[in-house]
């Protein structure tokens, strides 16, 4: 896998090169770890001048390497004193290194960081490395696809457990924290964001923090969560009809978001327009007069972080390209009667190889438990 | 409590107006539940100029208002687009209410914020806040100390349910999900941090991220955990032996971190300088051959934040006062064997109040489970 990681680097060098930037330093974790295999806490990745590249980081193991140890081809520098700064002790390195100038993360680092790195670096000039590094990160190669598609199993197998059991009754916070015990059960690092489970009045909002309100018969029970597997991160959002039957309203408002929902799945291709996703999801709902209170996107980018570029909302730029994996998630909540959300992960695959690919596989029929 | 929030922005402007500021736009989400109660995503203070105040955020209720509402005598404003950015929204209400100067988090906005700030506010010179509100966040009052004393009754709760528990056989990720599960049981609104469990030769670490290995006889077994109650966040660590009778060199260093521990609690005290604390913890660890690996800090300060100032550090500056809770968590890490580490929040009293309180009170005898 290092070399993985040292081509990644590489590409990054270009980038730096043709933006005339000699080095780059990277501080942002989720792109320490795309760079690296590895993000130690408070490390700092610098790359360039010339070949060169270390990474810079606070503690040693055994601690806080659980995200993986730096790769052999990488010069790693432990830093003598642990309130250190590893993007500032990476600027001085550059100027050990005779870059003539470096790049940073201007929408990672704070204002006082930054500081600190021109202080050190003084006559060095800073420039901006912007997403440089997020956009290396949109389109995912299979190594990462894999990690997903493991990620997403894991999800699914959490999800369907649940649904075997007994869920009248019981509260939100007790639900998630089950869901999250099963995620880990079945292999996943962790949870991959905060899970959310909304009942009755709470269902079919994006990210309700679990609260002890109980599951009661009649209630529309909304679901979302995601597992984390070797650092990446998927997810998938579900909604039920809790007893034997579904009222007509809860049919009617199930059918209109599984249909929109349907519709941004079929959107994804390689070369569409991300805003033209986020429409064909949004057009539905936006008829049915659901235009107020729709969330700001219809989904999103996934990857080492749970919410990356791209962004499929209406004022999103660029096109989709293939082996991008995203989300595709509209929800509607009625205030005071709660709703629904449908929430997966597929990433965009040519029509030739059979259009987009689910990763999340648990039925979207309205169950009903 | 909106009066007690109103009074800390009244504290805020005073240092503002003391440092020549007109206004300040407070980020750091710690910092805004601080002076309002709450801290919805996103969102922005801005205090003053003279006895304004409005909080600017992103997403309406229900969805992220889990922290708490807008207190009532504070003027909430909803961003119109969900992408805004509050504290760019904030400096233009600066502007607008006719603020002279505007005194920014440096530590908190990232460079490319500070710039959209910058530009928003044509004219309107930013100044550094620097850590002021963090330094108000320092002595506690009796509401902040009371919600600390519920949230350790709810993690040596959860602990002492677990020593009563089968440990053999089980592993860390298992233990550390059933610890998490119990604080929320036990009212918990989560964990205050990630909990450690670690046994055998992950033992004695401070954060240690919990794996797949199982608890075995012999082993050491080091548990650190917290509650999160009304925001408040408290830590409890502790170290037990598995099987019937510890090896003779468990005894030997749980006595000496032991000492230490007892050491650091017994000199906390109003006055004393935060680093003499570090040193009367770290004093028998180092007589006794281990300063080599011992952590930076031998404890921190503990509230809306899991680790806030004061540091207790061989560098740290500044001296304790009453009503500040701090940790004391000395720890020994023997590599491949395994290691020591105890763990407590307490308050700093005066001797007249009968000294420093115990807040956590989980036996610190050596438990052979």
């Amino acid at each position: 896998m290092s070399e993985v990681h040292a081509a990644r680097r590489e590409r990054l060098r270009e980038r730096c090169a043709a933006a005339g930037a000699a080095a780059a330093l990277v501080t942002r974790p989720a792109n320490v770890r795309y760079l690296t295999g590895c993000s130690p806490q408070g490390a700092a990745l610098l790359v360039g001048p010339g070949t060169q590249a270390a990474l810079l980081h606070l503690r040693p193991p055994p601690d806080d390497m659980a995200d993986g140890q730096p790769p052999d081809d990488l010069r790693a520098v432990l830093l003598p004193s642990p309130d250190g700064d590893a993007a500032v002790a990476a600027a001085d390195l550059a100027r050990e290194w005779h870059a003539d100038s470096l790049a940073v993360e201007e929408h990672h680092l704070t204002v006082a960081r930054h500081r600190a790195i021109g202080s050190v670096a003084a006559g060095l000039p800073l420039s901006d490395l912007g997403g440089a590094v997020e956009q290396l990160r949109l389109v995912k190669d299979e190594h990462e696809i894999a990690a997903l598609r493991i990620a997403a199993e894991i999800a699914d197998q959490a999800l369907g457990e649940l649904l075997e059991s007994i869920l009248v009754g019981r509260t939100e916070r007790h639900l998630a924290l089950e869901l999250e015990r099963r995620l880990v059960d079945h292999g996943a690092e962790g949870p991959a964001f905060r899970t959310s489970v909304g009942t009755g009045p709470h269902s079919g909002t994006a990210r309700h923090a679990p609260t002890d309100r109980r599951v009661e018969e009649g209630d529309f029970l909304t679901v979302r969560l995601g597992a984390c597997y070797r650092g990446y991160r998927c997810e998938v959002g579900r909604t039920f009809v809790i007893g034997t039957a579904p009222a007509a309203w809860q049919v009617e408002l199930y059918e209109l978001v599984f249909a929109a929902q349907r519709a941004g799945r079929e959107a994804l291709a390689p070369g569409v327009a991300c805003r033209d996703v986020d429409r064909a999801t949004r057009a539905p709902l936006t008829a049915a007069g659901h235009a107020e209170g729709l969330a700001a996107w219809s989904g999103h980018g996934v990857g080492l972080e749970i919410d990356e570029d791209p962004q499929l909302s209406p004022a999103a730029m660029g096109k989709l390209d293939a082996c991008v994996p995203v989300t595709v998630e509209p929800g509607v909540h009625l205030p005071g009667r709660g709703g629904v959300r449908i929430d997966d992960t597929l990433v965009v695959r040519p029509t030739a190889d059979g259009g987009p690919e689910l990763l999340t596989i648990t039925t979207k029929e309205l169950l009903a438990l």
